[in-house]
């Protein structure tokens, strides 16, 4: 359990992820991702691993919700932490360009070093005025350097992509009445529970097929009011709930 | 998701989880746990939530057992990497004094520097002649600095303990032909389906219980008998994963 080589055979199993996890050591060496942030990362695993490790067609669903959302929305903003920065800086670039949403880096650890890094990375990758290293604004409710945020992104935006987020900055964002859309691999989290639509997979699979449901529903507006209907939170979770379970009950037999 | 405060307030209903992980963060920046060893700590944060967080039955019944194999073992060794010696280095030494077992240091990615901190922290909590600094033996089947390991330690070991190992140590011990007893949160993994006794708990709850155990079973033979024979491994990781499963679907109802 203690760990896994720098060096990886692609005929491993699990080789993607085990890719990915070296990504964030990596990300974590650069100053990105902070040491809670792989331990959070470990507790995804799991739930990956109880998942298949594959989108799931509740995942499919809850992804084609938040795209119609995002679609909806007059001002989305995408926020990014460390690990959505060390995993998938590409996609949220994409992700952006295709919502014409505004970047946030928002992070639980705030430090000016690594914000700016955070930036440097999206940027790298092509995305335009990236938000966040000078907040001017505050999301009520939360401790001081955990509430900061910018006028301009998270605290005038009607929509909010929150992927990995931590549960109390979920809550306070439902309390300002914005309409989040988390991506979460844990179903039973305090952030998959408060999101109006979460998305409970692996976040370099669920970036995306967030971008392509974008691209699907971008042209179709009964599709998009579809996509919504069909949708419902709870029953979601608990059918992922009810697929983890099950996985876990006969993985043995594999 | 992305991580906790330093700072947990004592009435946090996740309190102990939350302070593990900082002991474990703590260890981090000591030198003695590594970025891998942090992602492997989240993965088992989540099965011990899947648990409930605390030592079930199953646990209980195969503690026994194992203390009964640590109490009939000629040359016992306790193997300790840098995550165990980080979260629970006092209850290594009491039940090495217990159980009259050697500790031997063994690290997955392994350095001398490392080495010579965790034998530092056993050292300084009481322990005796820490072996794993200069290894004189090999353990077949693994690469070079894997298979690593002392003659007088794990090389010679009638029963070895292997509390959060590597599947490919723990498989390699048992090709050895050695008695092993595994602490493992994952009981799917391949060590928790190598070992001859997996216990499925926390390693800060599952030691002190192994200690108490053999405290119970040191003077009983027929008890320490009985334990054993009550203990079947299969069946018993069958069990901790119904119950994780159930623990799964029925978590939203809290």
């Amino acid at each position: 359990m203690e760990g896994i080589m720098t060096e990886i055979p692609r005929s491993h199993p699990r080789y993607k992820s085990l890719a990915l996890r070296e990504k964030l050591v990596e990300g974590f060496k650069q100053g990105i991702v902070v040491p809670q942030g792989l331990i959070a990362h470990g507790r995804g695993e799991m739930f990956d691993y109880l998942l298949g490790e594959k989108t799931t067609k509740e995942a499919r669903i809850a992804s084609r919700a938040a795209a119609a959302l995002l679609l909806k929305a007059k001002r989305p903003v995408l926020s990014v932490n460390g690990n959505v920065a060390a995993l998938c800086p590409e996609s949220i670039v994409e992700l952006a360009a295709a919502t014409k949403a505004r970047i946030e880096v928002g992070l639980f650890h705030r430090m000016d070093m690594r914000v700016t890094k955070v930036q440097k990375i999206l940027e790298d990758r092509g995305a335009k005025d990236v938000l966040g290293f000078l907040p001017d604004a505050r999301i009520p409710g939360l401790e001081h350097m955990r509430g900061l945020c910018s006028k301009e992104g998270i605290s005038s935006a009607d929509v909010v992509l929150i992927p990995l987020e931590d549960g109390d900055r979920a809550e306070a964002l439902t309390k300002m009445g914005k309409t989040t859309i988390a991506i979460d691999l844990n179903p039973m989290s305090r952030t998959a529970r408060t999101a109006t639509v979460t998305i409970v997979d692996e976040v370099t699979r669920a970036i995306p097929e967030l971008v392509k449901n974008v691209e699907d529903l971008a042209d179709d507006r009964n599709a998009a009011k579809l996509a919504l209907s069909k949708y419902d939170r709870d029953e979601n979770l608990a059918l992922v709930r009810a697929r983890m379970s099950r996985n876990l009950e006969t993985f043995l037999k594999r």
